[in-house]
């Protein structure tokens, strides 16, 4: 079972995992270069070398784990935690731990090995935060769960093991350390204004511009006043909404639209960059507010700088991010129809 | 001038480098092959190269800025932050900025090229952590500064630009957002037990003994309860101490006899990794107290996992700092003599 830990000092947790510790040779570069092979588990008629599946979109005369699917939804083959057993939180000394309980489910976003999301159908970026919704809806039901972690990785460099386009929802029994601040941030501005942070920076942003890459009736594309990486861009929602889980359908099709046309922007941008994708949304064990935000952070990893910062906290950023909104709104891109390219 | 901006969400100040703005060109990987060339203006002969030295440690008879050097402190010709002018704190409608003042300076540790520090003698790296302490004491006198950081980066991978063994120190006036969650987290633990955090894990590890690499009289390396990476390393003063820079010759010549002993094992069992490394010290403003105790942080890059990480503040350890702890403690190294080998 794999173990939660706390930092005592900053009150971080870390899943340490205990089974499959990795000694020192499975980090050298020989290791790495073995792990690569050309099969994929991810494509269809290889449906039996992963878990079976939760859940699917397929046509109606497939049956579960075979192919004819669009959209694939299984446990990850080796969880970060585990579905079955009590969190049986304890100390250890002056430590604090618990039992490594959660899920861990891959989306497969597509059959096709080589798809990336510019070139996904709006209907096929659809179903896949649709998906998203449905999985989170199902596992708020687990009383010992707090937070539904949804993240996509992209590209070796970006930490993707598998190629095949897919993303991760792990849900925790504990709400992460950079959440919980943005939850604790918003909470003390809403005291102090009695507004939403977010909405008031989107407010601003919008009259100003600057650092708006694009907009359509129910989302922004935005590049932070304050990021720590070259072209680390957000995607929210305009109105206030503080759960993704609660988005509409008519919501899931504006942002469809307006995610398509920004990866096909930073895709010509950027050289079709590896990148880390990721929901912020309101915990499971808290309601409906009217304080935090959800939205959608996209993080190219572009620069090597690492370990300082991890260190640190501390992010020395080459790229203004007015000028990084500036490319991606202005680069030429082919006019795209409203149904779906 | 760079800007320090403020993240209105989280509180994380970050520099954005507003002359030298990265253009997604500078990204690529043609860009990052070009950088790379074989002239060192870390060597001796290559003074000239650098801004003229701030101190330096030279044989008697040599002119500054001319070989004859062991190590060399320079300005960075690349600085994050200038050194001139006033901070002048402001608004940008909802947002915060100030001038990116502050000092960034190189410590080029060894005139030989290829040396790293397990092969330095142990006058060698008390020279550097002398450096540290008097450089710290030096930039302390300027008002405007409030945190003192210094780290290395080796290996390209870890972000290092030159290979010549160098560390760097970035005087902020602004205390870094990870020291920030530690004060914190220190004080709100004084304020409950009347005793200094760090003292008690240190207290308990000594007895368990299960997470420890080595300790001598003055320090112990730690490999710590809920680390973040495989192998991330502490390595702590035994009493308790909140300032770094006011340590003693004493305790510098302890602190370099065991970490010389640690990079040697460190890289016998993970291959010379790529690492970083770095000193949490109390800020600038705050007087030496009870509450936090100085430590250096050892992180080696060795996997891949980065952005979501970020995004999240989560963090997936596959190796368990006891496993860690036991592969440096029981390598087989030389038996060095207490002089310097």
């Amino acid at each position: 079972m794999p173990e939660l830990r706390k930092d005592p000092i900053i009150g971080r947790w870390v899943i340490i995992s205990m089974e499959r510790g990795k000694r020192p040779s499975d980090f050298n570069e020989r290791a790495e270069r073995k792990k690569k092979s050309t099969f994929c588990p991810f494509c269809p008629g290889n449906e039996d070398k992963t878990p079976p599946e939760i859940f699917a979109i397929r046509s109606a005369k497939t049956k579960p784990n075979t192919p004819g699917w669009s959209l694939r939804v299984v446990p990850n083959k080796y969880p970060a935690l585990q579905i079955q057993g009590d969190l049986n939180r304890r100390g250890e000394g002056i430590f604090d731990k618990m039992n490594g309980v959660g899920a861990h489910e891959v989306i497969i976003e597509t059959p096709e090995h080589d798809k990336t999301i510019d070139k996904f159908s709006i209907k096929e970026i659809e179903n896949i935060f649709m998906t998203y919704r449905l999985r989170i809806q199902d596992l708020k039901k687990d009383k010992r769960l707090r937070y539904p972690m949804i993240f996509k990785n992209h590209g070796s460099a970006a930490g993707a093991s598998l190629e095949h386009s897919h993303s991760q929802l792990i849900a925790l029994p504990i709400v992460p350390k950079r959440v919980l601040e943005e939850l604790d941030g918003s909470k003390r501005y809403f005291n102090y204004k009695e507004r939403c942070i977010f909405c008031d920076i989107i407010y601003q942003e919008l009259e100003d511009g600057i650092r708006i890459v694009l907009e359509n009736e129910h989302f922004i594309v935005w590049s932070p006043y304050a990021p720590r990486f070259p072209f680390e861009i957000w995607i929210l929602p305009r109105e206030h909404h503080s759960n993704f889980e609660y988005i509409s359908d008519q919501h899931i099709n504006s942002l469809a639209r307006i995610i398509k046309e920004f990866f096909i922007r930073m895709n010509l941008v950027l050289e079709n960059p590896p990148y880390n994708f990721l929901i912020h949304t309101t915990p499971i064990n808290l309601s409906d507010n009217l304080y935090y935000h959800w939205h959608i952070e996209f993080i190219p990893k572009l620069t090597k700088i690492a370990g300082f910062e991890w260190g640190t906290g501390f992010y020395i950023n080459p790229t203004p991010p007015e000028e990084a909104a500036k490319f991606l709104r202005e680069v030429k891109i082919q006019i795209f129809d409203e149904k779906g390219f």
